[in-house]
């Protein structure tokens, strides 16, 4: 069964979700759609854009996702179908593709445009539910992207924050907050040495130096520290995150989206040692 | 695939909704359940409905729309079973199917009551799981609609708030605030003259008036006003909405469901003068 | 079709869900996915116990349940798969099966280890999406428990809190609240008499005792006492429930999880009394 996902900032207190869904299936009606998140902060497009990278590899291949966080939504800026090696995005043209499309590199690009496909008459407020739904729809029954509307690029693009080599390791930021609290970086392991990935795996070899002269101590669980210490770990998105042994680290330690940090690396004994004053 | 649609006040928080989707897929395995919200207030049987009416129009014919914003439930309101042209709607008889049907006239009402059908024993808190989701799994697999119960007829009705004519235009209200504080009204297009309609999709022509004589100019999309400035715009639902560009306008204007707004029509160019006023 | 339900504290604002269930569809393209919640307080394991046992007698027959409350998430705690004569559990053994295997008691328990089938690297702190959710793909796509991994048992018992019998009849505690403010009791059917069970049908015959005096009679509907006055019903789930006509019983009355309430028998006549007392 084709699978379609939808990532929004729609919410769920009104009905958008739903009929976006009863519109793909009318076209398709053996599709499984799945819900990424609707959470999405209201037209945060990088919220949205991280999101969606951190899930659409877990998708089956030939998987088709679509993306709406569109305070443009009326305006004249197109509506995308990007067609890679294993799946397929549907989105507005407002960089939201940036991150998934930095892992899938897109083979083919049209405008949503075929009036044959997209609903009429299509509102200036809901594209979701008339050209982003009835293309996924047109795709999922074995539409090809062609048929949707003539060739063009991708014209906005969000860069990835790269973290900056320094003179005792890297400094980053944090780029996103998930519902547990955890303050994701842009930090990750191509930033930790080949030894200190080994290391870190048994002990704490490197710290994130946060605000006040923090720093949380590498590991390799929440419980490694602690109760209430912070903790630096490879998140699940493969990123560092900076979490807290049993709270909440970024409204407890003070983080938000885009608030530096430095990865310092190889400070194993001296991050043991200061365990305790980091509480 | 058959779909049944589920529009309730139960909340994501509790188990509720995902038992009505266990008790529907026991009886029908191949059924796709699509959720058009569960954000309903708590008992906002009016809520519920107009959710209803927005979004039943969009998914296949021959669904099956489960609707339970049930305050009463337990009391001696029937359960409802309604087949009209396209679809059929589960209900507790309160009203909350009164604008979906405006639409959809009834053909065949039905109480839902046959025992070997609903569960046993009913609960006297949950019909949504005992008496609701039984009798879409029902109908999902292939089952009709007499069997379900005696033939009866809806006894409770909203009155859809009609707009009226008015010296200087239409007198309306707000009939729902949806999530992103856009205060839909129950004025349409058909309170517009083809005039205004033609006009309306290049430049303002006629203004909604608020309160504190604010008035919100007539657009096609929300950046046609400055950022923080309302708009009306002809809404997803095909009703007119005041919205503010990239704001709230609900909860920033003041304003809340049954709110009185006036159409009023032809002030294109008073409106365009006064723009730079209502910010 | 086959079914995997989902419980857990991951709320619906990320992604953490969505990709769950894309990678169970990676393993088994035709499975029902249904969301039991993933409202589950963070890290709650009592409550997402009780809404698992809630929940899961309501799905087919060879359902796959799993459940994600998981703060020992990456340390030495086991992941297990539980298979029941009804249906199978997926959870990790810190306690959240401990009231639906009161109900089916388990028949095999494995630990879920089998590198061939979990995702490779195991993150180290979402083991739903790494090891859970494969295994869930896996047992929904015909595979077999046993391949899983090792046979071992349960460690971790939640007890349930059972009633005391009681000079004036049965103590208890609030086991849940639900989104209605619904206060769930320990005490059920067999704490009333074969007397009190048929009366209690039509008319008050015993009462809760709360704080402060107050006492809420048996009822069995909300509208059965004034609007803002409290009445005991046997819940959806078989338990007795404090709830508030129109209103919210756990917030209204002070009621929460873990406090105590006493089932007072027979006192049909004096709580009726004593309705306009309570309000």
């Amino acid at each position: 069964m084709k699978v379609a996902t939808l990532t929004t900032d729609f919410g769920l207190e009104d009905w958008f979700v739903g009929v976006m869904k009863g519109v793909v299936l009318k076209r398709a009606p053996r599709v499984a759609i799945v819900d990424v998140t609707h959470g999405i902060p209201l037209g945060d497009i990088r919220a949205g854009a991280f999101a969606l990278w951190a899930a659409f590899r877990f998708f089956p291949a030939g998987s088709i996702h679509v993306a709406v966080v569109d305070p443009g939504v009326g305006s004249a800026r197109a509506a995308l179908a990007v067609q890679t090696e294993h799946c397929c995005f549907l989105a507005p043209d407002n960089g939201i593709l940036s991150f998934a499309l930095r892992l899938e590199p897109p083979r083919s690009v049209r405008r949503i445009e075929n009036r044959r496909i997209i609903s009429r008459p299509v509102s200036c407020s809901f594209h979701g539910r008339d050209v982003f739904a009835p293309a996924a729809g047109f795709l999922a029954n074995g539409g090809t992207l062609d048929k949707l509307g003539p060739a063009t690029e991708a014209s906005v693009w969000l860069p990835w924050p790269e973290p900056r080599q320094h003179r005792h390791g890297w400094r980053g930021e944090v780029v996103y907050v998930d519902r547990f609290g955890n303050a994701i970086t842009n930090l990750g392991l191509s930033q930790l040495s080949d030894r200190e990935q080994v290391v870190s795996k048994t002990q704490p070899c490197c710290a994130v130096a946060l605000r006040n002269g923090r720093q949380a101590p590498f590991g390799t669980q929440y419980q490694e520290v602690p109760p209430g210490c912070p903790v630096v770990i490879v998140g699940s998105t493969g990123l560092l995150e900076i979490a807290l042994n049993g709270g909440h680290a970024a409204p407890e330690l003070g983080l938000k989206v885009g608030d530096r940090v430095t990865l310092r690396a190889a400070l194993g004994e001296r991050v043991r040692g200061k365990r305790a004053r980091l509480a």
